[in-house]
Parts: structure tokens; C-alpha cells; sequence
């Protein structure tokens, strides 16, 4: 399963796959066929992701499930070194690992861009590792669906590991629980910062916060934060599913915390698959994706019709301007679509 | 606009109102008729709903613009209360306001039902206040359109203030932006528990969080608390409009700090009707609801098919039991819709 960045790294491929070109790909876990089909996936032509939908129900089921990780973090907090050492970790003990990650040239508020890029390099060189950066509108950024079918691609190319990167800018995070198994939270140990940077709810939706960058004269104040947030935690609502969000610190520098990170996720793996929520879980999201695609679907149909982008654009300045109720403005074009 | 709690407290009129009969009545203000109007804004017909869009259209805008406050805070933390004093307050000064209210007996964590139902019953019989209690489930439980509807309503029957109190769960919060000119947060008094119990996105949103129940025992908490609330909003990132958000205790038992809050209020009026933000906020605030109007057009439109309720839960129990993908049932039910 290893392949050099570059080669993943390409948003259009030249020509379109076949559904049996997707089909025999993914199968085999090829990781060319994996990045081309995420692209088509991602791609605005509703017959690009079509093809791929018709593929998907092709192929089999893969023997194992894999585990679908979310992980997020604000800008700086050490995500792309945290997933770095996390992969090369994997791969190490014959783990195998896809990487949903945000292309680092898309990023807002992006730190070391070149930085980020050799690091996901480095690792991508790796066996058993594929990594897939993506436009980081395509991460939630409207276009949710087409990260849940990118994460079943993977799973049915039998990844034993998903890890889903997201943007850590507004509402994107609270999505993600309708995409993953488990919601890993980055943050930075700070003198009483810890409450100030990141949202409350996003808080109680982690499983897991991982105080990075844990290391040199940082260490101390990590500690400090790490006794916080497990402070913190007891106030949390508890979880559907009886799990008490974890807290742990890591040093990607020095290596450390990486394994009782990964045995956090096991044991979470393990509690969960046990009491039957990680299955009820995805059942929930299958429902909740099913009723996303079917309202994009329609969405889709109507806005897609000749000339009503312009409709729009021209009703819009008109409630703008006051002439018309959002209402009224609502209505006409409605009504005059509806006629056509 | 004086009028009984009963009158305004039927949510079934016995006849739907005509056009013109709801013209008349909001240019005058008639309580009956804005509160039977809200009720066809909240019916599950179209044909009620667009009745009322055609008389708002013909109504002429009112002379004096309404200051839309949103009003949220958890269960027992005093909302009825507050309104009940705030109410009692502007109406001795001569100020007239609609309160757009959550009927308590729709309350899922309600304190105490009978207690705010008197009160409501107490305020509402004072003149130029007008109430009007709705189903927990029309203050944006997937309804938020109507909740606009309703406050442009208010403003066309020429209150003066427009109080919109939401129910504090969940995400209903982060929708009241698109809703008022204003946002209030009411919080209780306790030691450490400030930052706990309040999701920090919600904190951000407000314009004034107001501490309540600042009297007796509970005077000097609510002091530390103000304070602690104080140094927090000074980490808050810069509004749009250079507010900064403000800080009160208030007593209603005592009838202490209703005058500095509505000092907070008309400050906050003045300084952004100078700046052009409250109207610049309203105009993006139509051109949402047109979207989200658009939005609900299309999507009725569809599910209002006949049989296709039954269709999407047949396939909805498939997608359950794994006996069908998510994206192809919702292809499966667009596309046999699509052909009808």
C-alpha cells in the first residue's frame, strides 16, 4: 500500500476511471485508483460521483471494519507532526493507515505550508501508509457527504485505520460525529488558556484531548493542563455510550505519548464493539447520510436549471435593495421554476 | 394593546383569517389577529403560511423601526422571571413590547409550569404588552423561518421592542444571530461553574450576559461571577460591529438592574444604528431567510409527494439493515420521484 505524496497529490487525474477500474482498485488497495476515485467523488459533475456510488455497491465488504478516526485542532496546535508520528507509529507495527488530511496549501490560517507538505511526505513513503489531502473546502466545508464516502472507500479498500483531519475553524467539528468512530481533540497546554481557545461543545464531543507538544519547559504546564481538562471532563454530559473522554499529553518531538494514545483508541475500540454502539453508531450515520444525500439530490436538481443562477443573483439584490420580501423573492422563484 | 393572556394563549383559531383581515389588524395592532397570524405562520399548511407572506407584503412598513432582542439561558436560571420585570418596566415607560415566548407547558426542562404560566398571565394584562407563547418546537426546531416570520410580523403591528426568547438547548442558540439585533444571555451565579455549564460559542454570541438572581445570600457570587464574566469577554474575538460585550447582575425579585440592562440595550441601539450595523445585519439576516425560504419550498415540494413518506421509510429500515448503501437509496428515491 505505499506510494510517494506525488502521487496522491493530484487533484485531476487526466482521464475518468471506469466502474470496473474503481472496482478491481480499490479492491486491491491501490492507491492511485483510491486518490482518483476520492477526486471523482469530490468532483462537481453529479456523473463523476455517480460512477462511484455505482462502484462502491460493487465491491464486496472488507473482511475487517476498519476504525474511523476524527481529529482536530486549532491552527499551530501540532496536528500534522501529531499525525506524522501517529502513522509512522502504525506503520511500524504493520498497521495499515489512511490519511484524510486538509491540504496544507488550502489552509486559512495554515502554519509552515512547506513544513507540513515534507512531513506528509516523509510519511507517505512509508509502507501501509496512503495519505489524500484535500481542498479544505471539501472537509465538511458544505461538501459533507463526499468526506462520509471517501471514509467508506477507504474502509472498503481495508485500511485498518482511518484517520479524518478537520479544519479547526467554526461549525465543521460538530459534523464530525457523523462521520467517524472516535473524535480525537489537539490542544496546546497554556496557563489558563485551556477554556479560553476552544469551543465548550466541541470539548464534550471529543473522546479523547491530547495535550501536545509536551516536551522541554513546556512539559510542566502540559501536566498542568492535562489535570484541567481531566477536571473538566467530570462536568461533561455523559456519553450515549458510557465512554469518559480521555486526556493524555504527547511529544511528537521526543516521540512520547504516542502509544498510550493508541491504546486509548484501542480500548475505546474494544469497549465499544463489546456494547454495540460502534455499530449502532454507523448505523445512525448511514440514516443521517441517506437523508443528506437525498435533500442534496433535490437541492441539486433545482438548482442546477438553466438561467436560475441568475434568477437568483437577481431577487437576491432585490431583497438587498428592498424591494421585495425574502419571502415574496422566495416564492416567485419557486413559482417560476416550478412552471418550467 | 392590552389584551388577556387567554386571548393570545390559542394557538387554533376556530376560521383562518383573510388577507385583508390581517392587513387591517397588524396596521392596527390587534392583538388577536397578530396572535392568530402567528398561528397560520406556525401551521403545517402552505396555503396558511403564504396567506400571511401576502398580507405582509401589502402592510406599509412602520414608522419606527423595532429592537429585536434575542433572549436565552438555561432551565431555572430565571428567564420568565426577567421578563415578567423587564415587561413591567417598559410598559410603565410607556415603551410597547411583543414578547415572542416558549409555551411553558411545552417545556421539556420547564420549571415551574404553573408559576411562569401566572406570571406570563400577570405581564400580559399590562397595557402595550403583548405575549405570545408558541410550541418549544416552532422556536427553530427545524422552524426557524416562521420564528422570523413572526418578529417581522411584531415589527409591522409597530412594537417597540421585540423580545424572542429561545429554549436554551442544543444549537437553537447559534441560529438566533440570523433572528435579532440583539442577543442576551442570562446566566446564574456559582462558584467556578461560569464557564461550564455555557457553550463558549454561545458566550461569544452575546451582547450582554446578564447574572440573575443577584440578591440575598447570592449577591457577592453573582459579583465574582460578573467579574470572572468580565475578564473572559476580553478574550473574546473582535465583533463585527466593535460591541463589546457587557456584563450585568440583575435582582428580579428585588427589581435591581432592569434599568442598567435596558441602559446596555439603548446603548448598544444607538451606537449601531449610528454605524449602519443593525441595518446592514438585517439585510444580510433577509438574504438568509430567502435562501432558507427557498430552501424549504424546494424541499416541501418534494416531500410532499404522495407515498413518498412510506417510500422513504421503507428505505430508510433498508439502509437500518444494511440491505442497501445510503447514496444509492437516495438515488433509488430521487430518481422514481424525479420520474413521476
Amino acid at each position: 500500500m505505499s506510494q510517494s505524496f506525488n502521487q496522491n497529490y493530484q487533484y485531476k487525474p487526466k482521464k475518468n476511471l471506469s466502474v470496473r477500474e474503481v472496482v478491481d482498485g480499490i479492491s486491491k488497495a491501490d492507491p492511485q485508483i483510491l486518490s482518483k476515485a476520492i477526486t471523482m467523488l469530490e468532483s462537481k459533475k453529479t456523473t463523476d460521483r455517480l460512477l462511484i456510488y455505482d462502484a462502491m455497491a460493487e465491491i464486496p465488504k472488507s473482511k475487517n471494519r476498519s476504525f474511523r478516526i476524527g481529529i482536530t485542532g486549532s491552527p499551530g496546535v501540532g496536528k500534522s507532526t501529531f499525525i506524522e508520528s501517529f502513522g509512522k507509529y502504525l506503520s511500524q507495527h504493520d498497521i495499515s493507515l489512511a490519511v484524510l488530511a486538509v491540504d496544507p496549501s488550502s489552509k486559512l490560517n495554515g502554519g509552515s505550508i512547506l513544513g507540513d507538505k515534507t512531513r506528509m511526505e516523509d510519511l507517505s513513503s512509508m509502507p501501509n501508509i496512503f495519505i489524500r489531502p484535500s481542498p479544505s473546502k471539501g472537509h465538511l466545508g458544505g461538501a459533507g457527504e463526499q468526506s462520509y464516502d471517501s471514509i467508506l472507500l477507504c474502509e472498503k479498500a481495508g485500511f485498518d485505520v482511518i484517520l479524518f483531519e478537520t479544519v479547526g475553524v467554526g461549525q465543521s467539528e460538530t459534523h464530525v460525529k457523523h462521520l467517524v468512530d472516535f473524535f480525537l481533540l489537539l490542544v496546546l497546554a497554556g496557563a489558563g488558556d485551556e477554556l479560553q481557545g476552544i469551543k465548550r461543545g466541541i470539548m464534550e464531543l471529543a473522546d479523547a484531548i491530547l495535550v501536545t507538544k509536551a516536551d522541554g519547559e513546556n512539559l510542566e504546564k502540559a501536566k498542568v493542563s492535562k489535570n484541567n481538562y481531566e477536571n473538566a471532563t467530570h462536568l461533561f454530559p455523559n456519553k450515549e455510550n458510557s465512554w469518559i473522554t480521555k486526556v493524555a499529553t504527547c511529544s511528537s518531538i521526543e516521540n512520547k505519548g504516542i502509544e498510550s494514545i493508541w491504546d486509548i483508541l484501542k480500548k475505546f475500540q474494544k469497549h465499544n464493539t463489546i456494547n454495540g454502539w460502534i455499530e449502532k453508531n454507523r448505523v445512525n450515520q448511514d440514516v443521517f447520510w441517506f437523508h443528506e444525500k437525498l435533500n442534496q439530490f433535490i437541492q441539486n436538481d433545482f438548482y442546477s436549471r438553466i438561467g436560475i443562477l441568475e434568477e437568483l443573483q437577481e431577487l437576491e439584490e432585490k431583497v438587498k435593495n428592498k424591494q421585495i420580501d425574502p419571502f415574496k423573492a422566495a416564492k416567485q422563484l419557486f413559482n417560476n421554476e416550478s412552471k418550467k
